[in-house]
């Protein structure tokens, strides 16, 4: 099941298994859990010598076999590696350019450049393009000026902004000054790159105010938090410019025609999350069932008069909960591997029909498998009886943690009227 | 929708408003949630002045009103006070007699004599008649032994042991000696109280072995602990003896001929479990409703261009998932109002049809009503996105500790085959 990077995976779980310090235990207060999740982190790439980063793009396949294993230590760590490399990286990656490349690769590779993907505002989750973030041009100075408008413009639930971020890909309205009587024009929802806390010092940056979005349902590990942006000045250079750029007289040149096409390209090139969570869904959904399954062959109730007790995967009321989702299971590894191998495709070829492809079918399989994994988690702690009540027996966290893939990357029931 | 109970649960409810001491913080070590969940029961009985053991047999709608006011404070809480009144005060008062009565019912009303309902074993849950604890009456003292023969027969799940019970009803084999070649001769399971502190210093007596069952997915305010038992000697009046008595020279005396009919009536009177169970997990159910539907009317997503974004609730892919649940919870409301009135005209007459009816709508509606009300806090949560997974707003809390509900006092898929 594993094929051809088990190699890797392998790799992961030893250096975790020789690690008793960097084991999640079970009570845990929400800042304990996001030192060691920091501590998980750095400890797997500094020490156990996995470098993710260059296979976001390279070789999404492996990125995902690391991410699925990295998860399955502890899901707030397969997030917290997930925000930096795919979310963070992925973005500076996949929307910038040369240039964004060359100054912060090493940086997100090495864990020096914690950063946060700031996308989501208090008032505007599924609308993303409705987002009220500015960052106007100012031809003066060369640089944009990221303004909060509002109160519900606040940036929310941006994983790593509470405690450990020092960048954040910022999603702003792009603002340039005309001549015209309207005196701006907007030119739609762009990406940019802002520092949020000093590289040294660690404190955030004049301008930028950040709180703590605190305790969650489940991934206390990873420190999610609330930007306001207050005249934060950032170089033009900051904008991922892949699919938009402002020249240096606030000109606006892009290779897509329209708004609606560069917002698409845009958020296009932000599947690979969605990709990565219905592979992540399966690989907790594969706990959970061998987890269940196990356990009700060994668990005995009732029985014939006189005789032993039968063991309870024996029932049919037992088969039936827990069958059908030992199949789906199966089945499911197999679709998100198709679907990883068709985005991996795509991130080569770029080929247009491949690309409305994987739109789809990430959007179908995120939001049907996650749905799936969710519903199973429960039916395999009840299936479990009252020994599936024990935290121990993991259960609990998985379903806390792993509920909010329903929301996160495209909530379920919007993603699913994509399909 | 509360009824004639309306002031009782105000009076709770003021109680607790104006204790904020009591109030339980959003995170919380199981070891600070116990000691506070205790302090809250005592806090409810001694400064607030609610007596409610006496209406568990004389006035159980009031009683199941209480319980649920009690819950909506914190489901920890809810169960502690259950353990508490009706399944260890409940079991005294239901299985003994005028002399336990006389004995135990200050100190339980008082919560002196926190107690324990030691019934379920570490490989013994739903199948009740496999117990394997033991109770060999020695005729030369006029006692029971009380011992656990192996492992799979300790205590296990047992609220209130794991810290601060002081006494528990154990449920154990009556096993008397006989003059035939075979030596002994096994009643079935009868109930017994054990003393398992000592009043004075709460050390656990001799013979007695407790351990602690650690962390739960939910409900860690209450101590749910392992009992194992060495020769643990008990007077011969320990044995609750409504439906079997014990002679002084060692005879079986009861009014009812087989041992399953003895087994029947003694579960039978522990039927009021399941009917607190299912109108607590009613009241649980409109918590979360409630939130669910005022955030979606609050809440706007998306909208027609160029106009104010529409209230989620609009939308009707969101009113399918709450409006139904709303309507259910109406219904089930008032279908716990009745299974209560059926309950307490049975405590009442003791008519044998009644007894049939509230054991097969107490299983029919526990099982039907937990397993829509655990569905539906997941629902809830879903329907209202990334804030409906701020802990603060409690559907995972709610969630976790009512998770078990749909296991103890009678597995779902176990009592749904009794109905």
């Amino acid at each position: 099941m594993r094929g051809k990077h088990r190699e890797i995976q392998e790799k992961i779980f030893d250096f975790f298994n020789s690690s008793p310090d960097l084991q999640t235990p079970t009570e845990i207060s929400m800042k304990e859990h996001r030192e060691l999740c920091l501590r998980q982190l750095l400890g797997l790439v500094r020490e156990g010598k996995i470098k993710p980063f260059r296979y976001v793009v390279e070789d999404p396949a492996k990125y995902f076999a690391i991410s699925e294993a990295v998860g399955s230590i502890d899901i707030s760590l397969g997030i917290k590696f997930g925000v930096q490399y795919s979310l963070w990286g992925g973005s500076v990656l996949n929307l910038g350019t040369k240039k964004h490349r060359d100054k912060y690769f090493d940086g997100i590779d090495n864990l020096d450049y914690l950063g946060c993907f700031a996308m989501t505002e208090l008032h505007h989750g599924s609308n993303v393009q409705g987002l009220q973030t500015v960052a106007t041009f100012d031809p003066i100075t060369d640089e944009f000026i990221i303004d909060t408008p509002n109160d519900g413009a606040i940036k929310w639930w941006i994983g790593n902004a509470a405690v450990h971020g020092k960048f954040a890909t910022v999603f702003a309205r792009l603002v340039l000054p005309t001549h015209d009587s309207k005196g701006v024009s907007d030119m739609g929802v762009h990406a940019f790159i802002v520092p949020i806390r000093d590289l040294k010092t660690h404190q955030p940056l004049p301008g930028i105010e950040i709180n703590d979005c605190g305790h969650k349902i489940g991934l206390n590990g990873v420190d999610n938090g609330a930007l306001r942006f207050r005249s934060v000045r950032i170089p033009r250079d900051n904008l991922l410019n892949r699919f938009g750029d402002v020249t240096r007289d606030g000109k606006y040149t892009s290779s897509l025609p329209t708004i609606n096409k560069r917002f698409a390209a845009t958020l296009g090139e932000l599947v690979g999350g969605r990709v990565g969570l219905a592979h992540s869904s399966v690989g907790i959904l594969k706990i959970a069932v061998t987890i269940a399954v196990r356990y009700s062959l060994l668990r005995q109730q009732f029985g014939p008069p006189k005789q032993p007790e039968v063991s309870i995967l024996d029932y049919q009321s037992q088969q039936h909960k827990l069958m059908p989702m030992l199949a789906s299971t199966y089945a499911f590894h197999f679709a998100t591997q198709y679907l990883v191998e068709k985005y991996s495709e795509m991130k080569k070829t770029h080929d247009e029909q491949l690309v409305g492809d994987v739109h789809a079918l990430s959007a179908g399989l995120k939001s049907y498998v996650t749905s799936f994994t969710a519903k199973s988690l429960s039916t395999c702690r009840e299936a479990c009886g009252g020994h599936g009540y024990a935290a121990v027996n993991r259960f609990g966290t998985l379903r806390n943690d792993h509920d909010i893939f329903q929301t996160f990357e495209g909530d379920n029931t919007v993603l699913l009227q994509q399909v």
